[in-house]
Parts: structure tokens; sequence; C-alpha cells
């Protein structure tokens, strides 16, 4: 094995024991200027005392401010969330905020949204290793036959978490498992780690064959979109559905029922044979502008933006359509929810806090439904205006 | 078709002729505290003029602070990025700052970090509507014959965008084109909506059939992941690759090249299972770290994160990494880059401005991998402190 | 709605009561070649009595002679098939037999193949419909809460299947169930439809909201390869792994384990790229011959050759190899298994009648594996002899 | 590198001179019948002499006797396929031929299927090998810069085939590359593969890296389905598509097209969820049937069942009905094509020989269609007899 030289590294200045001060910062964005000649000088401009920042962020040096609109009202009529809400949207998008406000008046003036979160789990999907398939094999029996010393051992590093159970995959001498937990009204990522960890530690220990195991096989999915997640769930399933009335579809949308179930049909057939993570229109603008705004962690829209779409025309007239987002991760409580103007923004949809993660979900899941109606009718009527005819109603 | 009520809303409040100002702002701010009981204090304050905000934002009420650290320093020896970068990183995910600083510590004492663009393009792509399959296999070969022509209107509405070539997919009457723009140094998504609509309205016009179309028949796909992405790109194509030394890996990361090439096989074969949009580990976290702090479309995540990556164990005893993001969507130029923090922090990496989008993108390249080797590491390692045993190297 | 004349039609000839005559097939290849101008007098040359047919095919007219050829022996050193195998394959395309038995060849002289038959169960996939999710999310709950009496019901008509569980999605309104079935040495379709039939029924009957149902969701996935499968399992998931010996690399195959390792990486990124049902080489091609000689129902050749393989150099110069057929469809007993020379192919792998579905399914992921040994060394090879230069070992 | 014992092997018997003769065939058998134990009786009963079998098989031995059924007629009004046709079909599953019976009477009562093959090409895609990924893209327009030659190479091993293009993906060091051949009525994989490693070797010995390659990088993607496949195409692309009349929906299905929209609604729902290679109902069947009976190859059923559905309720009580088949891999010349039997089912449908390929694709469409509407009408109409109250058609 060579060894060569090292590249010369000038380091990053830190202050060993206390990091987290405006004098810091202050140190940083000088030693950025003096390497890269940048002046961050709006990037010094925050509103709070670093000393909240531990466990949010290293190397603090400044904030990156982030335009905020509002819109609304959005009526909802879910299990956790009631009312109409005002929605706080941080984005550099133009149009965003009031493209979203169009689909919210449609949605409000036809009764309103109703929301639903049926199923709710975090993960953390370790890999075991064998020399053989059939050990895997026996070894998932072991962890059936011992999964409350292992429930145990998981839970015992968490105050709020609890294992739901354990799913298995089996591939040659591997066994993949994905730990589910309830995680409270924290996005939980971590609280599954630790608690997994631990878990894996007493299996390694305790099974006959004290195998090898990685913390996570890739099977999580954790930052990534995975048909996995469509299928199993990642954090919150949550479904937003409206009656879209077909008087109000004509007034404010100016296309009717009929029309837009045959735009669906393209649309649905496109998204098909594109293979796409999301048979519906944009819910990643809706959900990056609420992450931002609301201290969820940005990186999750991979996972959340996925969506499985399910409309029906009506022979009244109306149209029904629900949108069901697979892998929502979002918490109001922990991680980035407590930070200065992120608090704000949850205060905003009385979800800050304990006991309001899937109260915030269902919002979520209503912002994303508002977008897509306003988005999809955009599109059909967009072709309506320029179309020198009318699309041919008895032809496909 | 029936008429009911409609629920009476409560309109957020705006400003006629002028809505980009610090009154308005603070008069919906009131409006917000009047209808929620929050104060959105912290959110008040922003260090820029709202009058630079049209085009980004409407009903803007404040901003989102959100936490920005650095790491580095990163050497990269690309076509566009050149030398030892020092990286903003918006983020509120404890340990996110330092795991890539500890891999950015790898790569550059390794030599740093190749990058390459190996494609670039952005798309819209609609569909046109006829009677039958054959009609639509028709119009495709006129499309084509009548390309320079199409071409003139699409780039008529534009001084930068180029239409590069369309791409046709045929399902049943349906002709699924995919128009592909060069856009310079802006992400380009609007530049291409445009010019793929008068070069629309022209076909619709011209064609004998005159056939309908829709702007868009998702298969964009437009702020989704999509298979579709993965083969075909969307924004820049780039890879990211390094000789990791075997001596370095012991030395920093405390593993081998063996050991790294099976517990790439094993995450392999656990992104494949999963229907994974990335074999890798999880370039959104840098994507959306790098993209919060410099004016980036943050939905975009969606598709950037998508990534395919192959490693090779080298019999020297190093270890080769390639990362390649093929739809990663980035600007430097219009949307939100020109903000006073984005501005800022694209300066930092010598990235504000025209002529910077392929530097800017290998450099969020590099980050990416920089992670990667950061995070498998940790994976491996973390076994390896925990394991009672060694792996077993002449077993599977 | 418009009533149009209809064509008309010249229907096929049939006996009402005794269809399954040589005398009826006779009629019905005159009418052939009255009609189409075709002479069926080889598909006449069949050597069983009709009268065995019904259950296997309607208005039986002759049989399609597929060439079978043999290939091995194959030593299996599995939990149900053990010893050298003889394999019957079925089929016209020249070099398939010889590859296979070039891979046998290999294998055997490595010590033989494993096999694991890892899990088991049949699919019917059933999906209710609601008015809103959360009748939905209920339906589910109440779902779980009557399982004994779903399962007494959906027993009461087999004696053989056993309902060993039911999966849940939720998408919207809809709730799609997945049935799975133990079912002996049938492949089970029929079993599984009929028993999840009764089981909706009396769902249909007993929850207070009676909803309609469909008996398939299209989630089965009934003759179509998904990732649900993929994830889940149909039918049989079976591993068949292999040490493969570096001594016999090189004489048999002419390679090394550190090539093959490479050549694998290069394959894995392919097929992750090309978002393949398989990231291995050609399953299909043992399955669909072992299919045909053996009377299974050949459609399920969209389902059975999905797989998932892990490999691993291994530091003594051997290779490690396995693959994980996570969807094989087979049966011993039922269906094609009995008809004359498919009952004789069964009776060559020992495999004919109840107690061998096991059995039988370990012979064919074993065949399944000689021929990716088989193909990637040919791959590999291939390039060997003609490549002006070796690969280079310390490059990617 | 250790040398072990190896296992020893009773080889099958060859003739080394001429192994394609009755003699050859009934000494095989013998051989099984002391091995196995097996009498291979009715294997024995083929009516052709094996001496036209070399290029279809090795070791032969007899033959599978697949039952073989009618079905039609089924009017098809393609560009290449135009009538009434009767159909032959192989198989051992019961109900599946008249099924499709019923599809076909239904679809020619309503004037009959429309077919379109509307792409063709044959594929084998080799990847090379670079140092790094700035190589493999200038590799790639070095390829693009030497068309002419690639192609004049390509085409000097065959007088039919002929290079359309070359499509190109990079993956960090790698290039894929993906030929596509227009191969006359063949289907053409080995036409293809000859072809490819003419140019192949041509490109490592011109350019001036001498790359390495691999024949294939699993992206052709051969016997796989594949995402790749479903957007590029592979072998024929066909669309068949009806309208069917709302009136004879009524009296042969016992549906109107407003539940058949609803049940498409769930099902596309489905097939989305569980990531269905195909998201109609069960091509596979007709397929396989088609396969067995015709000479074709049956592991192309795992490509060739893949589709994509689009349909449409139309205002006037008729619904259209489109399926598209995007990797229809079939030859009416060469491979099992000119076997006994299979020569004489595709005598029946008048396609056996050159220039029929596409009348038989065609011939295919438009089976699969009279399959989808067959069993889609049974699943809606299957819930109608047993539900206790209608469909809610006001509802979701």
């Amino acid at each position: 094995m060579k060894t060569k030289e090292r590249t010369e590294r000038i380091r990053i200045p830190r202050h060993a024991e206390n990091d987290y001060t405006q004098e810091s910062a202050a140190i940083r964005r000088e030693f950025v200027k003096e390497h890269t000649g940048a002046h961050l000088s709006h990037v010094a401009q925050y509103s709070f005392d670093p000393a909240i920042l531990p466990g949010n962020i290293e190397n603090f040096t400044g904030v990156a401010q982030v335009p905020l609109g509002i819109a609304g009202p959005l009526v909802i009529n879910g299990e956790h969330a009631n009312g109409a809400f005002y929605v706080p949207l941080a984005t550099t998008e133009g149009t965003l905020v009031s493209s979203y406000n169009r689909g919210m008046r449609l949605l409000t003036e036809c009764g309103g949204v109703r929301t639903t979160v049926v199923d709710d789990a975090m993960q953390r999907a370790p890999v075991f290793i064998f020399s053989d398939a059939m050990q895997a094999r026996d070894f998932g029996l072991w962890v059936q036959e011992n999964i409350d010393q292992i429930r145990q051992k998981a839970e015992s590093t968490t105050s709020v978490g609890r294992l739901r159970n354990i799913e298995q995959f089996a591939v040659g001498p591997l066994r993949y498992l994905r730990f589910n937990y309830l995680t409270g009204d924290a996005a939980g990522q971590n609280m599954s780690g630790k608690a997994t960890y631990a878990a894996c530690e007493w299996i390694a220990n305790n099974h006959p064959k004290h195998p090898t195991y990685f913390l996570t096989g890739n099977t999580d999915t954790d930052k990534k979109h995975s048909h996995l997640n469509m299928l199993l769930g990642r954090g919150k399933r949550v479904v937003a559905e409206a009656v879209l009335r077909g008087d109000l579809l004509q007034e404010v949308m100016h296309i009717t029922a009929a029309d837009l179930a045959h735009t669906r049909d393209v649309l649905m057939a496109g998204a098909f044979l594109a293979g796409s993570s999301n048979n519906g229109a944009h819910s990643a603008n809706a959900l990056a502008a609420l992450f931002i705004a609301t201290g969820q962690d940005a990186a999750n829209i991979a996972e959340a933006h996925a969506a499985i779409t399910y409309t029906r025309q009506l022979e009244n007239g109306d149209f029904y359509w629900s949108i069901t987002l697979p892998s929502l991760i979002v918490a109001t409580y922990g991680g980035g929810t407590g930070l200065a103007t992120q608090r704000e923004c949850l205060e905003m949809l009385g979800c800050y806090g304990k006991g309001k993660a899937k109260k915030f979900a269902e919002i979520c899941a209503a912002v994303v439904l508002a977008g897509e109606t306003s988005l999809v009718s955009a599109i059909l009527h967009g072709d309506w205006v320029s179309a020198h005819e009318r699309l041919g109603r008895n032809r496909p």
C-alpha cells in the first residue's frame, strides 16, 4: 500500500469549548472572507442566540434567509386538523404561493379537504450477514421468537419510541430487517437509529452465530425515494381528499369534471410510462416550502414527495380527488422545529410541540392537494384557451 | 349540477399596486397574529429590501432563517471547479456539517475529487392527443420533418435557451414529446415552458389535424423522481469520482478497501431490493443544504437526489468510488440565486452569476461524494467496533 | 347509445357434450384448414387421450411439439433437492442447453449448489372501496379483528390451502388487501382465488358498510412483474448459492474471481441504470425451458424471472455467488403437471406429485444459477480473448 | 488457491459427428431411464426428423407436447394484419382459451381491433470502461463522430440487419452504448450480437485508448423486464386499440362504460402502487400461449409482457381502450418458427416466413387486447353479481 504525501488543508476555525456563539460565527465569516473573498454580511443577520443551535448544526456561521409567503385560508376537516388555516411557505419560486392559494380557494369553496393519517412509523433497517441462506432464514425465525427481548432492548434507549414490528426481507445469505417505530411527535430517525443499534448489539451478542451486521442495509431508505416506501410507508402515510363541485370547477377553474377525467387519464399514463415516484403533479413544491418554513429536514423531500393519486369522475358532474402521501416525514418537536422562525411558523398552524405531528401531517397533505388541483386545472385550461378546437369527447 | 352555498373566506391582505414593501409584509404578519395568534417576530427579521422579491414569492411576510454552517476545504479537480472549496450548508440536522467535513478531509487528503458534467438539458414534455395510434405515429414523423421550424418558434421566445432535441414516446393514441433545452446558467424550467408553449401552439396550428395537447404529459417529470430521469437525464448529469488511498482509508476511516467492497455489495443489493432512486447513501443531505444556502429550488431535491454509484476495489489496496447524479437541477443566475444571503453563499464558492452553473454542479457532486464516503465508512466502522468477531473474509 | 349492425362471425365448432375427443380436435383442424388454408398435420401428432385435458384447455385441436434437450448432471445440496440431477429443457433457442450444461459442470465440480426455499405463499389481492380514507382505514382494523372468521370462510373452500396472513395497502378511499395462502404442491392461483372470493363475500355481507369490492385490485400482481413481488414474494422465494473455486474458475471458465468481481460491478450498475427486474443475467431462459417441459404456466415467466443477485469476491481467490428468485411460481401437482410429456419430465427430476413442489423450486433455482455463471463468464471471457490489453486492475 | 478433488460427473451421451438423429435421442432417453428411472415414452412421440433441429437445441431427446386450442374469429384492422383471424394458443391453463375467445367476440362485434407497429428495433448493449468520466464522455463523442464506420463494421456481418442508431448512457467511468438494429423478420438477438461484436472490436482497436468492453452491460436488457424497455422499446412497440360499443358492453359483458372507467381507475392505482411492469391485466397469458404455439422464444415473455394501457370513457356511452406493448419480441423467420408444429401455427395466421413479422406482432397485440377486455369485464361483473348494492356512482 503506497503512502503518498497528503494535501495540506487550512482548517475552518472552531472554538474548542463553546463554538455556538456570535463570536465563533463572526470568526468563521472572517475566515470565509479571507479564503474565498465573499462578504457574508446578510448571512450574519440572524435574530436568535446561537446557543440554541447545538444538535442542529456545526460550524455555525449565520443564516440563509428564505423568503416566506402565506397562503390561505384552507379549510381542512381532518381528524387532527380542523378549521381554516393560513399556511407559511418558504420559497424562492415565483407563482408558487399564488398557485397554492388558488387551489386553496377552490378546495375551501367546495367545503374543504378531508385528511386522514392512515399509518405512522419510522424505520431503521439493519442487515445481518450469514454463511448461507438457510442460516439467514433460521435467523429470521429466531428474531420472531425473540421479539420481546429485542423490543425491550430497543425501547430501553428511548422514553418515547415504541417498536411496532420488524419486517424481514431475504436476499441470499443476507437478512434485511426493517424496524418500525412509533416516535411520537419527533420525526424519529435518530431515536430509531439508537434503539435499533441497541437491539442489533443484543442480537449480535445473543444469537448463537454472533452474526455481523450493518446498522443500515440501504433498505430504510433514508433520504431516498424507494418503491419500498410507496408500499410499506415511512413516517406518516396520509390521505387528503375532496369532492370538487362541478359548478365551482367551472367558475373557479373554467373546466368540467369530464375534461378533468380525460386529463387525468393522460397524465396517469405519462407517469406510469416515465416510471415516476408520484403519479400526481408537484407535491414537492408544497412540501419543500412547508419543510423549510417549519424546520423539517428538507432532505426528506426525497422521500416525502412520493404520492399515489386516485380520482373519479362522478355522475352528478362533481369530481372526487385524492392524494396519498406514503412517506411523509414530519415533526413538531425536536430537530429544527424549535428554532426561531420555524417555531413561529408552526405556531401559525397551531402545530408547535408535542401532540401535534399528525395535525401537521394532515395540513401538509391538504396543502399538497391544493397544489394538485391548481396545477392540473392550469394544464387543462391552458390548453383550453389555446386550442383551436375543443377536445373531441368521443375520441380517445 | 348542484349549486351550494360556498364557504366564506377571509382573504389575506394584499396591496394592489405595490405589495413588495415592508409595510405589506407587516400588515400580513398582523393579519396572521389576528387570525392564528402567532407572533411572527423572528420571521420579521430580514436584512434586505422586499423590492428585490418580485418573481420569487407572493404574499411576502418575512423570512425563514435557516442556520448555515460551513465545511471544507474540499479539493476539486474538475473541468469547471478547481481548487480548495469551503462549502456553505444550510440545515437544521445536527452532525450533517461535521459528517460532510470528515468526508471532505478524506477526499482532500487523497488528492481531491474529479468532477465532470457529462450531459446538460432542461425539459418540458407536452403530449399530443390523436384519434388513433397511427395518426400519433405519423405525427411523430411530422415533428421530425418540421424540427427546424419548431426550433425556430421555440427559440424565438428566449435569448438564451436552445432547443437541443425532441424525444418521443408512443402510448396508444398519445404522442409524448420531450423537448430538451440548453438553458445557460439558469435552471431553465420557465424558459423551457415558455419556449415549448410557443412550439406547441405552432404545431397545433400547422399540423393538418390541429391536435389537442397538454403542455405537460407528466413525463417532464417536474419535481418528481422518475426512472426516465435516471436514464435520459434532467438538468445536469454530473459525475464525481475519486480513488481513496488504502493507507488513508485506514487512518482516517479505520477501514480497508476489501471491507468497503463487501459493504458496498450488501448496500447495492439492499438498494436494488428496495427499488431505490439511488443506490448510494444520502445525496439529498448535501443537496438540500446546498440548495437552501444558494437559492436553488429546494423542491428539485425530488429529482436531484437520484444517483447511480459505481465502485471498484483496486488490487493495490485503493478503492475507486464514483457517483453519478443524473438529474441535478441547479442555477447560478435567475430564480433565488440573486437574493441576499443566497448570493453571498454562491460568491463563497465563486459561483455567482453567468458562466458558473457547471462549476456549481461539479461542486454539488463533489460534496455529495464526500458525504457518501463518510457515511458508508461509518456504517462499516460502526459495525467494526461493536462486532465481537471480524467479518469473515472467505464467507459471503 | 348507438346500436349498429354487428360483424358476423363464423364460430369455431364445438361438441356440446364431449368436446375432448380426437374427433372434435380433427373437426377443428378441418375447420382451420377450410378457413385459413393451413394443414395442421404435425399439430395432430399427439400421443395421449384428449380425455385427460378438461381443466387444461378449451377448443383442443392438437399439440405444439417443443424440442426437449437435457443437461446435467447438476449436483444440488438442498433441503429438498439432493443429488445429481439431469434436467429437461424445452426450447427452440440454440446454445441454451449447452450453455446451461457448461454452468452445471462448473457448479458440480465446485461441489454443487446450495438451495433454500426461504418463503412460500400464493396471493389473491382484492380491493375494497369506501367513501373516504377514514372508512377504509377503519375497515383495515375490522379485517384484523375478524381475521379468524375471514380465515374460516376462505379455508372452507379448500382442503389444501391455508390462509397465512393478509397484507394491507391504503390508497385514498381504497383498501387493497393481499391474501397470502399456503397452497401445498399446487401453484395455487385458482385455490387462492376461490378462497378469497368466499372471504370477500363474507366481508361484504358482514361489514357494516357492505362495501363494494373487486376480486383483484391489480396488486396480486398476477402474470406481471412488480416491485411488490420483489419485496414481498409470490409463490416461492428461493435462493441458490455456490462458492466457485478459483482454480476451477480459471480452468473451466478461464477467468479469475477478481475479474468476476469487476464484471459484476459493471453489470450491477447497468441493471440499476436500466431499472431492470433482475440484476442477474438471464433467469428467464432456464425458467421458460423448465416450465414448458414440466407443465408449469409459462405466463408466470413474467413474475418468476425477477431476481436479486448478491456476490462476493473472497480473499482466498474463490467467488461466492447467490441468486434469489423472489417470485417463483411452480407446481408438481395440478395444472399441466399431469399431462403426458410434462409428467415424464417431472419424473426425470423425481418431482412428480404431492410433496415435491419445494424440491422442484430448488432445482429451478439451481439451474438458474448454472446459467448465470455460464453467461457472465462468457461475457467476461469473450472480452478477454478479444481485448488487446488486459483489464487495468488499478483503474475503475 | 486451494485445489480440491472435484466431483465426478456421469456425462450425458452425445454423438460426436451427428447428434441430431432418432438414435441419439433414443440413447439419451435410455440414459435418462437408467440414471433417473423415468420412462420418456410420450417425450419420444415427435413427428419430425431431428435433422431439422441444429440451431434450435442441443442434446435433443424428444418433445414436450403442449396442448393447443384455437380461439376466434378476431377481426383486426391493422396495417399489416387485416381480416378475421383464428388464433392458435398453446397452454395448459384451463379457461385461458375460452376467456380470450369471449374477448375476441366482443372486439369483433364492435368492429374489430386497430393495430399499429409504432417502433421496431432489436438491441445489443455493450459497455466501455475508462479511467474516468471525462474519458468516457469524450468516447461518447468519438462514437458519434465515427458512426459511419461503426455502422459499416456492424452491418458487414449481416445481410439483413441495419444499425439504426446508438443510444448512450453515462455512469461514472463507464459508457453504456445501446445499438438499435432493424432485423427484418427475425427476432434478431443473434444478428444484433454478432454485428455489435464486430463494431466493438473495431472500436476497441481504433479508439486511441483501446478501451476494454463487455459485449453486454446488462442494459439490453435481454430476457428481463426493465423500465428502459418501457421507455425506449425492444423488438416491436405495438398498439392495439378499440372502441367498445356501450350497447355491446352491456349485452356481452353486462357492464357499462362508466363502471368500466371506475374499475380502470382502481386497477391503475393498484398497478402504480405495486410497481408493476404492466398497468393492464394479463398480457403474459396471450403471449405465452402464442409464443409456444408459433416457435417464439418463450423466455422473452419476461420482456414482452410489459404494457401501458390508456383508456377513456366517451360521452356517448362507448369506451375507448388501448394497450401498448413496448417490447414485443417476435419473429416469423429463423429461431423456432420453422419447426414442424410451429410453422403450421404461423401458417394458420398467414404469418410464416419473410415479410410477416409486423403482421404477427399486430396479431399478438390484438389478442392481448381481447384478453384485457375479457378479464377486466369479469373482474367488474363478478363484483356486480355478488355485491349487495350497486357501486355508488357519486362516491369515490
